[in-house]
């Protein structure tokens, strides 16, 4: 089971390769009757594409996307949907550089091993470029949250040692005002300052995503292994480069106290909610109408144009130096990656809690 | 689907509360000849036991357990193996205490508000007394990578600020030697002391585990969505009182330069092994043959002495106060629960991958 | 993977051999808030028990079961239900005489080679004591399926030569009346008679049941792989000894011209129904509103008095002769299997389809 | 979940419909290193293909595909493929006569009412156009079946009342040397007679399909409710216009005694085989390395020249009158779909199956 299949309810599988004819998906359990709106998947993509500036690769890539089924009369009928975007350019560039050798921390010797043979183009299926084709389905996903009044907002949080203060009150409509995608236009500079510093290098630099979901119901989740957060943080794992996930107070919490720690219930005008949220919103894996805040850790972009260390596929001793046009720093593209697969996990733990309680099925 | 199904061809569905009859498991998928090792289980479950030292919970929970069907003449069957542990003491305690009100940051409000209804005796379900069944799941599947050479240890890394340094060389034989299972006993004693005295205030704190995986073959996991450390990190935030998971470099990657980060190939002895890990073992969502390095964060057990505010399930305000024996701290007991999840991803993955390649098949 | 589970959202697992501690399910799912009707469940059970009449083995079971988990002040939580029941007679009988030997139509030879292991008492796993846990399961989900309206009824159609005249109007409500489970006295009587006979002749002899579901919502059941009548198909393969499953008009269909087995549609008093029911109630893998109706064929039992030609585990040919006290024929103890494993079926279908469409969602 | 996707190692998902884009399926978990012979899958496209003879439907409809991801120098790399094969004529023809009609014994009644939106055009997702992904897939995992001397072959064994003597022995090579792919030249002959004559009649007439797996290792499938059959029974069922499966004597054991109906063991040149095959080569779920042989009976195809009584979405009668190319009886067509879906349970179960014995993992 080579795992490209992602959901319970609403299910996406994804294929396609960086250099092959494209990439795509089929949602399966999509609900039906939703109005399609394509301006929003292609705007979803736009903000994941390369060269959107001047601080991600200028690589280009066609994100022009077919529907080729499950869609009528500019309806969702139900049945599965699949979403393709056809690659570009398809020339057979030269790849005889990384073809028998093995570029440092990229899944070229992993791949190699555990399949026997290995699509080197760009990376193949281990490209960034397979979300994509996560981006599509989870615009879908937002479309049928939106209409339930959840919102999810995600931006960039941290490049290298350039943080934002945590307590600057977040303005979830500045985030696309920047090219970094960090809602606080001093901060943002820093971040992109750095990032064009370390670009100039030749190097590359880590960074942090965090993301806020509102207008959460209260009840969402699975008390056991499927725990909420649990979901979501296999989810944003899953994203290429993301190196730790952390839900509501995450590491912080190492050097808490109970008593710091916990929220207190407390009744606002009829709303029961917490004083605090160090739970970021999920107590016992399942959501409590708070709002969902978590972290993601992204490492530093693997290919860098100094001459590397390694070994071809024979063992021997080689040199790597990266070529082409790649992300300085991934975060700014990675925001709405993340928004995409919390969007879908949300969207399908809501679908499966729909069946929980009698009372709401006779 | 309540989620208390775990693994694909490794599977298991726990079952149980707290204060019920008993906490099972049903392991379906144990690959069978396996000679079962009954005592190996038994003192798994010691480890994860209230009451072992002076640092846990003085509960008294039994832990002896009746293995109900799958092993046939001391060998499984290849058929589900059933497990149960019997609760000792079902005697109606007094609930009242909660019956009717919310815990801060416990699980009572969620499940209350997404079933309709709740055992709330010692937190039913939420209960880490779940846990006992993963322990047992989680000892067979490492009988089973024992005997693939494959070993995983986990320790106490972390508790409140004190920290293991990351320079000392970590003894696995050692961290069973002190109640706290830090395997470098003078921060392990430092550790001891912040907990006695956090427990002597009536509160709780937080910690950290790190768990080390040797004797990985090369190319087990998956490359999209069930990246190897997806599936570590989703089964890690499934345990209780997790809220945050990082894997090799982890959140230091934010800060970290490509140069810095990469993980140099080189050929030592015909051996292809890295001259750094911060990947942490896994590439591309498969493993690289260096050992699997991931740490886990623990929050402040919920349940403290002092009077903490909240409101009952009609929306009143109200006073929460702690009754009965609970851990200051949870990471000493989580440590084999953090194996007992890591050992059933690795087993899964490592069955599942059997079927990749068709020259193994034919 | 053993494939001990089955369905979807309302999902059981079955666990124990015949001779072992004991029969019982885990069933994950379960809508909260139902009140437990324990004796329904016992009362399925009686009907599944050896030793209700004279045409059934006289063999003893136990049918008392224990609820491990998932009940709380008599109704259920939403947590898994673990249900078990304890075979009464563990004692080490002699079993040497098949120990060695294959016994034909049995799962001997095939656990024997697949696992390489096998409880050769009582046939283990794979004798139908395991349909117990079934039953169990299956009772669960038509208390369920009451307060819906639905009503599943299944009997006994045909055994050997015997078969129930498909022109007689089938009344329900005589089903248990007699020990054959057949609802018309006359057919019934001709059936006793039947196995009476070929039980004094220490063979046994095949038969069919036939199953009715009354009451059914339009919409249940997907329209691809699915499909509401592929999934009671397997539901009905899975039971021991079937050898045949046919939907609506099934096998007789193969003379049909369209013209004649076409169902028309008509509208009764603002009802849409059809004329005829060749279609079983199901049209595309989703029900209809008609009645589902559908035949399942058993084979003889495969345990017969006389001696018959074998191999033994080496290979060296060898007699088999029965012992012990089997049923038969296994049809009127398989109604209760019948109507469980449909229940099942239909219950989860109706749980998925809850997310089917938008406007519900909103 | 619209229930598009079918197996858990060798897993595929199918979408499109009949006058949409097109028509694909993606593969997930194809074995990696295979050499992908396209133009076997061509082969079988062309005999599930329209048009294909006098007895078949006229339509025209493309069967070129084209491979979108998985392949790399002509060998599967172990990433999911994804094959579409686009539709050639999406010109929107008029569909208004069916457009707010349903038309009996199809699915449009069921999936407007299920989704509340319906591509009528065609039949949209029902459309048996559907199967030609299945084909594809199943061509694929009979590559690799063949490289493990697996043999699958469906035949017609029945239509209308021409049924093929069971005493004839059939001889596969056979089976594609004449239109209706019966390998009884003189049976063939009146069976094609009879289709011929029934579509003259504008009816069309039911018809069955056996099958037969050689060369099965002893060992594949599952003990209870995966069993190999039941997993065969749920293919068979799902492909449109199926209404019964029955595995080795199927309907024939009702009327059989236990003494006739067991296949005694023997031990032929060191080789353990059955005398008889009554079982159909699985026994308890697992295959005993006999051949495997199965029924499949399809009902007549449901579109048919004379006028129908039914109802418009309205729920007022109307009058529906069969338009189009349709086929007067399925199962020609049918055989390369059976083969298909057949061939994807065993490869699925063989892939399953390799990681059952603790001896063969260590």
């Amino acid at each position: 089971m080579a795992g490209n299949t992602f959901g319970t309810l609403y299910k996406i599988t994804t294929f396609g390769e960086s250099h092959g004819k494209g990439i795509g998906v089929v949602i399966d359990g999509c609900p039906s009757g939703l109005e399609l709106d394509e301006d929003h998947i292609f705007a979803e993509l736009q903000r994941r594409k390369p060269g959107q500036s001047k601080i991600v690769t200028q690589r280009h890539e066609n994100e022009e996307f077919e529907i080729l089924s499950g869609v009528f009369e500019g309806k969702t009928t139900g049945t599965p949907l699949a979403i393709f975007i056809r690659n570009q350019d398809q020339r057979s560039k030269d790849y005889s550089h990384i073809m028998d050798k093995y570029r440092p921390s990229h899944a070229d010797y992993t791949y190699s091993k555990k399949y026997g043979i290995r699509d080197y183009r760009g990376g193949g299926r281990s490209s960034a470029r397979e979300t994509a084709a996560r981006v599509i389905a989870g615009a879908l996903a937002t479309q049928v949250l939106t209409q339930m009044g959840i919102k999810i907002n995600a931006y960039v949080n941290q490049v290298g040692n350039i943080k934002l203060d945590s307590s600057i009150e977040v303005d979830y409509s500045k985030i696309d005002d920047n090219i970094i995608r960090c809602p606080h236009p001093q901060t943002a500079d820093q971040m992109i300052d750095l990032i064009t510093k370390t670009k100039k290098e030749g190097d590359t630099i880590g960074g942090a995503i965090r993301c806020n979901i509102s207008g959460m119901p209260v009840g969402i989740g699975a008390p056991v292994f499927d725990k909420l957060h649990a979901e979501l943080g296999k989810a944003m794992l899953s994203i290429n480069a993301v190196k730790g996930f952390e839900i509501g107070s995450g590491f912080d919490a190492i050097t808490m106290k109970g008593s710091e720690h916990n929220d207190a219930f407390e009744n606002v005008d009829g709303q029961i909610t917490t004083k605090t949220n160090y739970s970021g919103g999920i107590q016992g894996g399942i959501s409590n109408g708070m709002d969902i805040t978590f972290n993601v850790a992204f490492k530093p972009v693997a290919t860098i144009i100094s001459a590397q260390d390694s070994v071809d596929k024979e063992g021997n001793a080689t040199i790597v130096t990266g070529k082409g046009r790649h992300d300085p720093c991934v975060v700014p593209r990675a925001v709405p990656i993340v928004e995409s697969m919390a969007s879908m996990v949300i969207l399908d733990h809501i679908l499966i809690d729909r069946s929980t309680r009698l009372e709401d099925l006779i």
